[in-house]
């Protein structure tokens, strides 16, 4: 199935376009997880058990794994191992925002999309089309490139302007327009640009967006929304990660975040 | 020591800007090393032993040990502790290749920094400086960030053009002189791009770079040195992978392309 009618097909049976981001960091987790043989993956479980009903996809950051090196991979296997055995429908992105020559673009695509069996990885744009192939021409996995990024200081670069459009916005047009052939591209908006979100969405038609920066961030979920959602009601992947793992409550959380979002879509 | 004086002392030590890319794709080992508990980890011993006199650094592609998951890093972090225990004063690269938020690129710096013990990562520049300072940061640290890449593609976004300046020319000049107040910047200029390199070198004045795309990729030894060498005989980190650890004589081939090389230098 492609990849974005997996999401889509999850987003209708749940009811919900909540992507719960797995970021593990070991020094955050609580002191019960940490004395475990594999606290990221207990930690995880203990998630993905409290709010997958609740949620359309589960985004892990893979930077949350590498820092534990060997180990940290491991818990990332047994936690897609579990996503697979248990919840085969809900969506799994990689947030491991790679980017390289074709060559190794392919030993990342393995070890990403074919190793531990995600069904999306977010990508850096930088090396162009050519680059992206090993992943632009798996049609039935997700690539989520960056287009406008959450963070700050994402003006720098993102808003040069060449002949009048920006960097994101000529990134937003390539992307949808010439890198799209197997319409298995998706792209990530921040939160914390609404502005640019709503301009995306022009750009792209009902091309699906990752969107972090809700909560610890500071992005509003009202003006994603507004900004965002596609003609069908759908087309945000709407991800929130620290704000719910981290949370005294991550079920009561989610569903609240869940609830949030859904007011804006009239289901 | 800041990274890129003892990458200079090195090569004054050995007389040699090569750099050898220990990239053991687990599909392309000799068989003999196929059947061993740690495939990647002996094969990258038998390489560095045969040419670490001849080198100035060695650079990990981590898309070749995440293909094998957990075991792929394990292998990985046997070679930096091998390097580290018998060679401390070869210069050691991730080639990582990673860009994220700033809360995200703390945790990559703890993995490849720290726990993995590099000298020097590569980095995306498109989420810009604010994003990159967890490794901006660190001083003793190598910040080797991409700026015009060697694959075929690379003009794509790269070329595109801002106020006359491209987008690689904006990346030289903004890492050269204001990402740069550690004094631990470098870039990323391709072998296959002589013109371009001769270009940053320009901009950056006596800034180091490492040079991909000799070999396979086709880059010209005698362009590059000619367009990249600094005004010290030094400012190249130049890389080869396959050409040298799939030939059938490792050794012969890092010691004619390091001769290669100095045949450019008056050395």
């Amino acid at each position: 199935m492609p990849a974005i009618d997996k999401y889509n097909s999850r987003v209708d049976k749940v009811n919900s376009l909540l992507c719960v981001g797995l970021d593990p960091d070991f020094e955050k987790l609580p002191e019960r997880f940490k004395k475990l043989e594999h606290p990221q993956f207990e930690f995880n479980k203990w998630i993905i058990d409290q709010t997958v009903e609740l949620v359309s996809a589960f985004k892990p950051n893979m930077g949350a794994y590498e820092a534990r090196g060997g180990a940290g991979w491991r818990d990332l296997q047994m936690t897609m191992d579990y996503l697979r055995r248990n919840f085969p429908d809900v969506f799994t992105i990689s947030d491991a925002k790679r980017g390289d020559i074709g060559y190794t673009n392919e030993l990342y695509a393995r070890a990403i999309l074919d190793e531990l069996g995600f069904d999306a990885v977010t990508l850096h744009p930088y090396l162009g089309q050519e680059a992206l192939e090993p992943f632009l021409s798996r049609a039935d996995k997700g690539c989520i490139i960056l287009c406008r990024t959450s963070n700050p200081g994402a003006s720098e670069l993102q808003d040069l302007e060449f002949n009048g459009q920006k960097l994101w916005q000529i990134v937003a047009g390539r992307v949808s327009k010439d890198w799209n052939k197997n319409q298995n591209c998706m792209l990530v908006v921040g939160a914390t640009y609404p502005m640019e979100l709503a301009e995306v969405r022009k750009i792209t038609g009902d091309m699906t967006f990752l969107v972090p920066g809700i909560g610890t961030q500071g992005g509003s979920v009202s003006q994603v929304m507004k900004a965002g959602l596609n003609s069908s009601g759908k087309g945000l992947v709407i991800n929130s990660s620290k704000g719910i793992i981290f949370s005294s409550n991550p079920k009561a959380e989610a569903k609240k975040l869940r609830d949030e979002i859904n007011q804006y879509r009239n289901v």
